[in-house]
């Protein structure tokens, strides 16, 4: 395995992140009112025979597309705009057809880049046809909604869904960096930026105590949206994210799992809503669950259940189970989780503020009188 | 930069090429009816929740997909056989999606692994399926034509066809290994059997004189398809190829580009027929035009020449233009090869026997009134 290589440098008003993986690295560069600055990142790999942006209507609508496409443009790269619809829907296999042969007819070749700019679905999608399209073309994110900045743009997870199976089809496509601007987070919907608090929460719970009290001291101004907290948090999750990537990069050395703390439940959830239900806010409702699956076995105790939730409602966070969501629909849905073996289930569970393990052989028992 | 790393020993009746890729490596076996050892080779991969079969009906009608499947079921493995219609039409977005569909019905997971029986079509689409569904399976090959054996099935390309454009989507995967068997080549189709004999002379004359004297010294036996001789001039091509794809992975040296000798004309020659022409028949044409090409500017001489075309008609294979294919047409094809840049056109052409050059400044003008 590698060492952990990634490591957070102040650059005047920007952060630099710096993902290491084995012989190759990349930067993952957060600021406020930075998204024009995407045309001087990208000429560091200069040459490029044009630029192709994968965005969706509501961000043409507010006018980021289009500022991304004159920075890029202002450097003399040949730029293509590409919109789509907005939504899971158009995470598809006909959306994938139809943007590689549109590929095709606008002459982009190997030398090309694809940029994503978007929430996850534009990420995921960019990414995977970037992936496959010429057996492969280089690849560069701005991630624009807060779930996408802190979770789904760091890790090189890129894919499509099958009508039955999310995520299904996919790769690993590291890309050649992103570019994240947090001002943009103050024009997301509310429940968007929701999700991507509990994914921050998350964060926090699990995987790093000094995050979880930066959060709890710093409420208010999250709540307000505050452009200069935001970019700490943005680049604080991103770190960690990055460090166990660079750990894992494929998936199968187990650490790379610690990241799904409260997703077990959460996927559950998530299926029974039939994907109404936010991925971060039932990542929300499922750490509570987890957290108390935990205090039940003695991992951690009352006082941790309390921080938690405690923090997640002063961010306006769910901390209940939905209506609609059935208990024992959730135990079996949970045993076909992607964790799971051998019929018994699998969490990743909190042994203390900003700790957690993998914990494989909890029996569906244990559950069915509710937490 | 690796150093070469394939080498060729020999295990009883059996050749096995070692190839390394970084920090990676796998076998290719080749015998002759030593198709049944596919369940011992792939024995070694275990744990495999599922071997999925892809093949063709006429590959299943001719017994092979059978043999191995039974192969690997006596070794406890479950085996799921998917057969598809056979041609190049298949290698489509259309069959991709029903596969990626079909493999989740069947459960197939990340411990499965994926295993191609057949040409060069079912070769690329496996893999490209392989290398998607869940973000990446495992795959092994076991190519069935001399064609597959000898080139498609080496060097990690795989991928399908957008409507207007071969090969146009797909990714670098390596296989867990290959099975080759040599006397599977006994009941394939006479113009079948000389596509791959138009490749097996390209290696000869473009990369090694060992291999271009071997084929000059046994014309008879190969034309009668000896598996002896066949298996000792598929292992060449292999070791040959598995060697230069080891020093140039994702064809970003220079070096991978060298297994193109003849593939400028032959590409021209296929369009125009509609794809009509079989690859390797164009490839024996497109060689003796690079040669004669290669003769005009002092690179060979004409014995070469001579000994080359030869070589061809001692195998049966195609040595002159076939009707209805434009020379002109050709010509301006050919400024759109992915090799050309700047309307310059770009050639491997010959330097003697078993060598050969990357030539890209070529003025078109220099071939408009024929060769």
């Amino acid at each position: 395995m590698n060492p952990i290589t990634a490591e957070s440098i102040t650059m005047s008003d920007l952060q630099i992140i710096s993902v290491s993986l084995g012989n190759r690295s990349y930067d993952i560069e957060a600021g406020s009112e930075n998204l024009e600055h995407i045309g001087s990142f990208l000429t560091a790999f200069k040459p490029i025979s044009a630029a192709v942006i994968l965005t969706d209507e509501n961000i043409v609508q507010q006018g980021y597309a289009h500022r991304v496409a004159e920075s890029i443009a202002e450097t003399g790269i040949d730029v293509h705009l590409l919109s789509i619809a907005s939504g899971e829907q158009s995470k598809s296999i006909e959306t994938t057809a139809t943007l590689w042969e549109t590929l095709l007819e606008e002459g982009i070749d190997r030398k090309s880049v694809l940029i994503s700019v978007g929430g996850g679905v534009i990420g995921d999608l960019g990414g995977f046809v970037a992936a496959t399209y010429a057996r492969g073309i280089r690849f560069f994110q701005v991630p624009t909604t807060l779930l996408a900045q802190v979770d789904s743009s760091v890790g090189g997870k890129v894919g499509i869904n099958l009508p039955n199976a999310k995520n299904m089809v996919g790769a690993f496509l590291q890309p050649l960096g992103v570019l994240i601007d947090t001002k943009i987070l103050q024009t997301l919907p509310e429940t968007q930026y929701q999700s991507g608090l509990g994914e921050v929460v998350k964060y926090g719970a699990s995987l790093d105590a000094g995050l979880f009290q930066l959060l709890e001291t710093n409420t208010e101004k999250i709540n307000i949206r505050d452009p200069n907290i935001l970019k700490q948090i943005v680049t604080d999750c991103c770190r960690i994210k990055a460090n166990i990537v660079a750990e894992d990069e494929f998936e199968t050395t187990g650490r790379r799992v610690l990241l799904n703390y409260g997703h077990t439940f959460a996927h559950a959830f998530e299926i029974q809503s039939n994907f109404t239900l936010l991925h971060g806010l039932a990542v929300s409702i499922g750490s509570i669950c987890a957290a108390k699956l935990a205090v039940r076995m003695g991992f951690v105790n009352e006082i941790f259940l309390k921080r938690q939730i405690g923090l997640q409602q002063a961010l306006g966070l769910p901390t209940e189970i939905p209506e609609g969501i059935d208990w024992l629909q959730t135990i079996e849905l949970m045993r076909h989780d992607k964790k799971s073996e051998f019929g018994k289930l699998c969490f990743v569970l909190p042994t203390g503020i900003g700790s957690c393990r993998l914990v494989d052989n909890i029996d569906s028992q244990l559950l069915e009188h509710g937490l």
